[in-house]
């Protein structure tokens, strides 16, 4: 019953001779090598070729030896087709120049064909897919609706988040429309990327932690819940990565999903407690320890294994996309660490 | 024991007849009085200007009738005097210009005497103190170094904290000469306030959320709980706030606060199992709710009365500073809901 892949294996809670790892970000700006690829391109002329985008994804595949890839994408390739146009400002990030601001805007939400207006990522995943070793599966991931809609409420990224709780609150029908339309892309997208070769799934929900439990359960667990049960395959596992949702994991394991993302600021027998066993872990080390000389990464990278129990049912990754800025050899390290450590503690059944 | 303010007996667990209430950041743009004030002096100006501050820290409480005072300042009073001017940028919020780049960088700190350099601060406090009613104390606060140290690192606010997780992984050397500043300066211009009139001092972490717990337990709780001892007298409570902590809340308390302030993202229920008895919890309503209408506010309010049990060792407070879009008359009924269903309720035995 098991796979040529240790990940998919472990999101199943399968046990493996070790743990295996990617890192959220994984192909991105710390590489020199992406570096030069967006040297001559902008971000959305390189998420639209799919030939750069599988040579990216492939980057810290050759550099690291990761256990599994992610396509290179964006969380908010659903948002121009339905209407709503994003332009990625240098030092900013993305903005929506006309959100929305009243329910009458959602009324400019334009429905979509994710296989022609996406189908962009379909052929980035599929060539991508074709290129990899065999063991290293391809992530296909998409946006969950609370997220993207905070992009087109608050015209951009954001801290509090007031404009965004101000709609929900003050015009929750036009909000439940404009969830349900990105409930309903964001299957759409990653339906289209497991048609293509994706063989696992991530929903990203990087700003629900700004939501409290009860809020969570409205916004973030039911649209959530929709679209795991939406895109169900077997096989194909799907990942659930609300960032800064430590202090309610339980509602987010009621998703449905098959591995649930922990973010730093708690620790994995903590959130072990908290979403019961059945449900694979992925995470936790904070991205901001990569910044640290090895010798107290290492300490700290212990400290995540040692919390994840025997091993069995955990991803490793960080809680959080990996840093700009981070030194390139600490990475190395740290994928090999874990690969090497953790089959040495299986192996003296640790 | 008890004392004329419900607030204050309420911080040391004294039984209260209802629970008292206050808001972070009461005194603020929500408010046109507040707006007409500012409209003719910048915001360094009114922190600076005694009668100023005074006017605006009165004008919730003569509003709402909230059961404490928080002095009108600034968490980044201290930075000035210790050499990093402060410039508050409009639609932007603070900017250090010429940040800590590296571990010299920290020799451009200069001892601050804050009986001099602050007593802008400590001369508000004072005619503040003495135009309240004298059943509505006065809480003096200041930044806790980890919050101050990130302001100075990252040139002004940030999102991911990855130059200062960098530079505390790279320089911890000088990262602890430049917190043992900030938290000399903090336990000054603490004692200043309560030399003054504050009968109770609050200390803002509001970004140690960031850290994992290994890293707020060196860079957090060590230093808060340096300045909880030094600043501790009697019958003046000490609450200390660090956003985003629920997870390890438990560590919070070991700051030997008498006072936890927790955010929206666990209930009360849970922090009260997080930091055991003997300490009061003030909370921890979402901000974000503030916005809805009354019919969905009302409900959320009395979530957070149910989850403080019987409401002893409960002070009433938003989980992070009340937004600036806040309709005031949601403040006014949550106000006057608070403080009369939480003497109901007490009334009844529930």
């Amino acid at each position: 019953m098991t796979t040529d892949s240790l990940f998919i294996d472990a999101c199943f809670g399968k046990p493996t001779p070790r743990t295996p790892i990617w890192l959220m970000r994984q192909a991105g700006r710390y590489m020199a090598e992406y570096r030069a690829i967006r040297a001559n391109v902008d971000f959305w002329t390189l998420c639209k070729t799919p030939e750069l985008c599988c040579e990216v994804t492939l980057q810290p595949i050759d550099a690291f030896g990761l256990d599994a890839a992610i396509i290179f994408s964006d969380l908010l390739v659903t948002l121009p087709p339905s209407g709503f146009d994003v332009e990625f400002v240098k030092n900013k990030g993305p903005v929506v120049h006309q959100p929305i601001n009243s329910a009458a805007d959602v009324d400019r939400l334009r429905p979509v064909d994710a296989t022609d207006a996406l189908a962009y990522v379909g052929e980035a995943v599929r060539v991508t897919a074709a290129a990899l070793p065999e063991n290293v599966p391809l992530i296909g991931f998409a946006g969950a609706p609370f997220t993207l809609a905070s992009y087109l409420i608050e015209g951009g990224s954001s801290k509090q988040f007031m404009k965004t709780k101000a709609f929900l609150h003050q015009e929750p029908e036009a909000a439940r429309r404009l969830f349900d339309h990105l409930a309903q892309v964001t299957i759409d997208l990653l339906k289209l990327q497991m048609d293509n070769g994706a063989r696992a799934v991530q929903i990203f929900d990087s700003w629900a932690g700004c939501l409290d439990p009860e809020d969570y359960a409205v916004w973030g667990l039911a649209y959530t819940k929709r679209i795991v049960d939406a895109v169900r395959r077997p096989g194909v596992p799907v990942i659930v990565f609300p960032k800064g949702t430590g202090n309610y994991l339980n509602l987010v394991a009621e998703t449905g999903a098959d591995v649930v993302g922990v973010d730093w600021t708690l620790s994995l027998a903590q959130a072990r407690e908290k979403v019961g066993p059945g449900v694979t872990l992925q995470g936790n080390l904070d991205p901001g320890r990569l910044l640290a000389p090895w010798s107290q990464l290492a300490p700290a990278i212990d400290r995540v294994l040692d919390a994840a129990g025997d091993g069995t049912g955990h991803v490793f990754n960080l809680g959080h996309g990996i840093y700009q800025y981070t030194p390139v050899d600490n990475v190395k390290r740290l994928v090999e660490y874990v690969q090497n450590t953790s089959g040495l503690r299986r192996s003296r059944g640790q």
